[in-house]
């Protein structure tokens, strides 16, 4: 990371601890308050600050935005702990697990205001057009998660279906942070959307890749248990594809695994890894990534500033195909 | 009512029935359109709308952000049932009854969402006016939920406590919803701010009658259950006095009641309501409605307009005191 970067990221970390603070309840807001201060990676308000930089443009201008995306995400993050019954985040209990369910419900609805209070300080001639993006993708967010739930209860979900649930939950508010920067830098409207369609490739293949790591990532680097999501049944790419490419026996043995209401979770773990690696997986999963990074590169490419200046965002997007957690 | 405002009812009832129409996954939108078909009094979108006209200008143009205004008056419904665990609204299932909390927790999410998306639709020179209010009032909706959830468990509840947790789980939104016409409509701030403290008046004074009406109302016009609130052990303007002015005799019994985990439903009504009738709760309360109802009408008169312009507003608010349900 370059040292321009790691001073956004200071920011940004600077910024959140301001978020919300001294706000009266604290029943309400240290929920709040808890969730953002959990970490994680703030790659999507980073990303609207490097959006802001790619065209130029003092990245400051879109702290606050970059601020309620964050915030966003973390509302989500929240209620959707809340639905998945998810006892931990980032290795501590999840709001619902160290309060009770109607303050994750009550204080997640409060972050979602709170977001829409950051987009209010959008200086005037910007504010439609941030509030329209920010608007769309968040209501997108809700449709992905949704559909994500709906998947749980089905069998024959398609690879189609599966890659259009982790765009709208996931890859919309990438690129939506991105797009957010570029209207606030003055961008073009083509580069805007470019830059949009960049952050869409990389978040797929950001999921994908989350995806991948849950079963072949180094249990000394993942940071969470491997094989995580085969013993919540989750309908991953992997999983998808296996029902899709796997013969009757095998298709038969997962649906039973699925089914299972009593089984050792190591034995379920080496059965489905097992199911994948016959069918080679790994491999066709990789090249995915590896497509949708290949045609983020293109997106940037096309977008009308020096390679120079887009150097940073090209390390970050190695970063996030290479990374092993 | 007069025409004018019966034919202000009828635009917004076919506009809400536009809303989220068609819209995908019908997992996600049937709940949120389901609450939204259930009616009610329409009281905020009405305002809004009231407001404009008020100033002479065309309702038409509120006709966004008041729908905004019910959009969200629903979803903190819906939520707050889910929290509140209430099975009935307006004499159906409530949302996480008909299908489960999940959808009423992500569905209440999406109506969030939507109603930004109307305000969103606010012409570009009143959007940062109108942002600021709607989300200032959203925000403190939450803050009110979350004092009264904070007031369950607490027996030592102020009046004045109790009269600002009213102020902003009802009276903002009713504020907030003729602010916002009134801006639209080019209002003076003076007027506009006192078009608000109208509104935030007659909220007091319609939460009040509705904390009576549980209690004192007929039963053959009520339409809910008499004595609702006293079994659900709800901290009302009543019951806060009560514990308040009861002497060391009463207050006893009445915590005894608060806390017995098995009683007679009709005899529990029977005594609290023996208590409010020998502490004369009902006068003081009324008293006190008459009070904020005055003061309504105060703000009303400082607004520079013809009083025959104000005549729609006098008479709703007189309809809101001296309704029976």
């Amino acid at each position: 990371m370059t040292s321009k970067v790691a001073l956004f990221e200071k920011r940004i970390g600077e910024a959140l601890e301001e978020v919300l603070n001294g706000e009266q309840p604290r029943t309400l807001f240290d929920p709040a308050r808890y969730i953002l201060s959990l970490g994680g990676k703030r790659l999507r308000p980073l990303l609207t600050l490097m959006a802001v930089d790619l065209f130029g443009e003092e990245p400051e201008i879109a702290l606050n935005p970059a601020l309620a995306i964050e915030i966003f995400h973390n509302f989500s993050l929240l209620h959707d702990d809340l639905m998945d019954k998810s006892d931990m985040r980032r290795g501590n209990p999840t709001v619902h697990k160290k309060w009770n369910a109607n303050s994750a419900i009550l204080s997640g609805d409060a972050m979602v205001i709170e977001s829409y209070r950051y987009i209010a300080k959008v200086p005037a001639e910007h504010l439609p057009a941030v509030l329209h993006i920010f608007t769309t993708t968040a209501m997108e967010i809700c449709k992905g998660q949704q559909y994500d739930m709906d998947f749980e209860q089905r069998l024959d979900v398609s690879e189609a279906e599966y890659l259009e649930m982790i765009r709208l939950k996931t890859a919309v508010l990438i690129g939506g942070a991105l797009k957010i920067g570029a209207v606030l830098a003055n961008a073009s409207s083509q580069d805007a959307d470019a830059l949009y369609q960049y952050g869409i490739h990389i978040g797929l293949a950001f999921q994908l890749k989350d995806d991948l790591l849950d079963v072949y990532g180094d249990p000394k680097t993942f940071g969470k248990k491997i094989g995580g999501d085969i013993l919540a049944n989750k309908k991953t790419y992997l999983l998808i594809k296996a029902l899709k490419n796997a013969n009757a026996t095998q298709r038969k043995e997962i649906e039973q695994l699925l089914s299972a209401t009593s089984f050792d979770p190591e034995t379920k773990i080496k059965f489905v890894k097992n199911v994948y690696d016959d069918l080679n997986l790994k491999t066709i999963s990789e090249n995915l990534i590896e497509k949708y990074y290949l045609a983020s590169l293109d997106c940037l490419s096309s977008i009308n500033v020096s390679d120079d200046r887009k150097r940073d965002l090209v390390e970050l997007s190695e970063n996030l195909m290479y990374r092993e957690k």
